[in-house]
């Protein structure tokens, strides 16, 4: 069996574009195995794609390879880049995508747009050399003929320092932590609207007080009170702890963004009933 | 080669819920082989499932394992269940999603909400073990947590009676077969339509007299005579006999759907011209 | 590793069809590894997917299988055809869909609905031979019961030949060429709208002046001044070269279709300015 190769893009699947990947990949490396994770974000939103794929890839077999393509900046000075973590291979512009994978190998402090990397325990490549990309290389689909063709050639096991130089930032997104107000108040916002219309937020299980019963919810005005379990579990709008631990808003056999009117981006506070 | 593992589930493509499910399964068989029958299933929409797997599971190798996950109930008492037939394992939860599958399988009466099994000629497991599921199974997403890893394991060929207790029924659908009124007349329904607007019916074949030059077909108001045998035969709206051994009405290069204005669940009456 | 067989169909992914046509091929040949280039080409539209199936095969293995299943003549008199190149296999009805793949292998003169190959260089074969087709064919899917199983024989290595007899022409679309008015400017149009909104024309770099910089390009009234060589280099309304060589419209972050409210088919014009 072969490497695991993992896509997500803004390409949709509409087009030939995935497949002009998955081809290359294939005509380098035959028996990589290729997983779609989601090629509908949306077009050039960076934040959407780093969400998804930080939800996606702890699912995936020890050392498989994600490659990552939403490159508003193809053509341009922006990197392209190889992480590699204890768990995997990253292959993707670097233009923040990478934000949440990072979280946890950063240095300290954490501010700005890029973070100091802990090499000690990952590693991460510039990508320059050309020898790994497909002769002739377009200005606008780097997808097809640099990205893919180098996740080939890594899981063919290929050490990333062939690619080009070690560096040792990565570019991050602005952070989109929930913040805490003087009255207690925790104030998140929607990173997420799924196909069911739920609406995931950037609240975590540990971001949140234990007291599960007396929390209150408000999200465009309605008041939530208490979590529940399951999603069967709720009459009316009701808010859970997703499955990946991020808190989420939604409608028992229906759609809550519908229901609320709820955009990605609106808040969401969070209290303790007294 | 490795087994197949089909997924019909009502996650779309968009989210990260899917790809989870791969890769879940690709960590427990690396060599198992993925094919997607249909990740746009309405939402909780269990009989459009039901629909969509009887229609599709037929075409797949002997010994495939189709993993069908709709399930609004997810974290309450609905069962989690695998059904191994002499062609295939299923693997979902027991809601109706396999009313289609077991027609052939059951015992009479055929009434109410459930089943009998002939377990002379099938196998109905209650997954209840839960050394073959994620460890920390969620409440929200048992997809990823139960029904995933299962069918890996699965493919593994560990023998169902590991996963949990043997039973002998399974929910059905209420019946939605076509109904013969006083004078003749036959009555069905819309039980689907296609991507190209095709309304397939819930009558078959074997429900018409042979008769089909005279039939005719009420829809919406709009009288077909006759049955044709290829879309490119028709003017205007007709009815045929459709891939799956279902009628269905179509309109020539366009949308018999949006040209009748018909929905899931309309009826379709059948009468012979005399 | 088992051959690999692309597919491109007018199914969309809801239906059970792709599934079914995935199902029959596994069960002929296990080791043979599936990639789907499209299934969103709009219903019926056969320029359309020509086009599609022209610019993601040659970034596919050497001897890739083909299948491309846009067939509005299902079960009428038109051929299911077998086209080998130098490079890839087609199976495909003989609709125009192979079209742009056979341009460089049809001899002159170039005029009419189909093209004389160079049999010296390609081989084509007329479908006939049903022992390798699914038992009992249905009129209305043939790319589940002849499609599909042909292309799944020819993966296991069996002959062209053997699947019918050798032809000599194949049916080609209407040329769709820009012309050039007596004033020197080009006239093209848009052959396809991608995801991202770009505007996709059949005037390729090779039909342009080398003088990027004084190209005029007119759509919908709106004119564009030079190339730019990426996305994020242009300010505003864009063309450049894609990624297939032929030229594109496009809006920086946007979507191009949207702004210019342009449409497939409308025209372009270029000329240089003096």
């Amino acid at each position: 069996m072969g490497a695991v190769i993992t896509l997500t893009t803004d390409f949709g699947t509409a087009d030939p574009y995935v497949a002009a990947m998955k081809g290359m990949i294939l005509g380098i490396n035959p028996d990589a195995r290729l997983v779609d994770i989601s090629h509908s974000i949306e077009p050039q939103n960076i934040p959407q794609a780093a969400y998804i794929l930080s939800t996606a890839h702890e699912f995936f077999p020890q050392r498989t390879i994600h490659l990552a393509v939403v490159d508003p900046g193809v053509g341009t000075a922006r990197k392209a880049v190889i992480l590699r973590t204890p768990e995997a291979d990253f292959v993707a512009p670097d233009n923040g995508l990478l934000s949440y994978v990072i979280e946890s190998y950063a240095r300290p402090p954490f501010t700005g747009n890029s973070a100091r990397l802990d090499t000690t325990r990952v590693e991460a490549v510039h990508i320059t050399n050309p020898a790994f990309w497909r002769p002739g290389v377009s200005a606008t689909f780097h997808g097809r003929d640099i990205f893919a063709p180098v996740a080939a050639h890594l899981s063919l096991g290929i050490p990333p320092a062939e690619f080009g130089e070690a560096i040792d930032t990565l570019s991050v997104l602005p952070s989109a932590k929930p913040r805490r107000e003087p009255d207690g108040t925790l104030v998140g916002q929607i990173l997420h609207i799924d196909h069911f219309g739920n609406l995931i937020t950037n609240i975590r299980n540990t971001d949140l007080p234990g007291d599960y019963e007396n929390l209150v919810i408000v999200v465009r005005g309605k008041e939530i009170n208490g979590l529940v379990t399951t999603y069967a579990a709720a009459e009316g709008l009701c808010a859970l702890i997703g499955s990946s631990d991020y808190l989420e808003i939604a409608l028992k056999n229906s759609d809550a963004a519908d229901f609320t009117g709820a955009s990605i981006g609106d808040e969401v506070k969070i209290s303790v009933r007294v």
